[in-house]
């Protein structure tokens, strides 16, 4: 069945979240927001594309910092209102210079950073 | 540093997203909500446990199904907005029966199921 983006559920604001995970090492890098016309626009392009809910403007991964994200697949969930993204990363998926937005972990009740910012 | 959930930032629901992936494989499983007392309670009981938003209920993930998810680690985001846990998962994570809810894969174009519901 040829994929829609008018098939997925969105939210109030149009949006559903979709989490970026490493094609190779299995990392859940981050997770962002697309509305229809960035999960068309990841798809054709091949270039992973946010819509950012604080500058309320398409988010080309990596457009600015070089840090980018290609597509190697997109997957839907059962209730159609989440995507994975598998990408091929390029340097740190997150804004801190860490390879993943996921660095502080909660053990034995406090938080600890467990991943150190990229050279 | 003392974690405290009340530090995390929930949206206009008071909710957060919580992305559940299995601990030992990597896979990413789900995506379910939390909101601040269910952040508390998998914390303190080891047994995730989101908010339901169909039910507006809490949902102890497997307390119905017996597909229990045991937390093995929590994990905060940058912009404390987002929740990885780390699970180790009985049985699937999907109601379709499927390891994952991320079972249907966009490829050239068209969905193609790429997960089958266990036995």
């Amino acid at each position: 069945m040829t994929f829609d983006p008018d098939t997925l559920t969105y939210d109030a604001r149009g949006l559903l979240p979709a989490i970026a995970q490493d094609a190779d090492s299995g990392d859940v890098l981050m997770l962002a927001w697309m509305n229809r016309e960035a999960v068309a626009r990841t798809l054709e392009t091949g270039r992973v594309t946010y819509w950012s809910r604080s500058r309320q403007a398409f988010w080309v991964k990596g457009e600015t910092s070089g840090h980018t994200q290609s597509l190697v697949e997109m997957r839907v969930d059962c209730d159609r209102d989440c995507l994975l993204v598998l990408v091929s990363q390029q340097g740190p998926a997150c804004h801190t210079g860490r390879r993943s937005c996921f660095f502080t972990a909660i053990r034995d009740g406090d938080e600890t950073e467990i991943m150190a910012p990229e050279a």
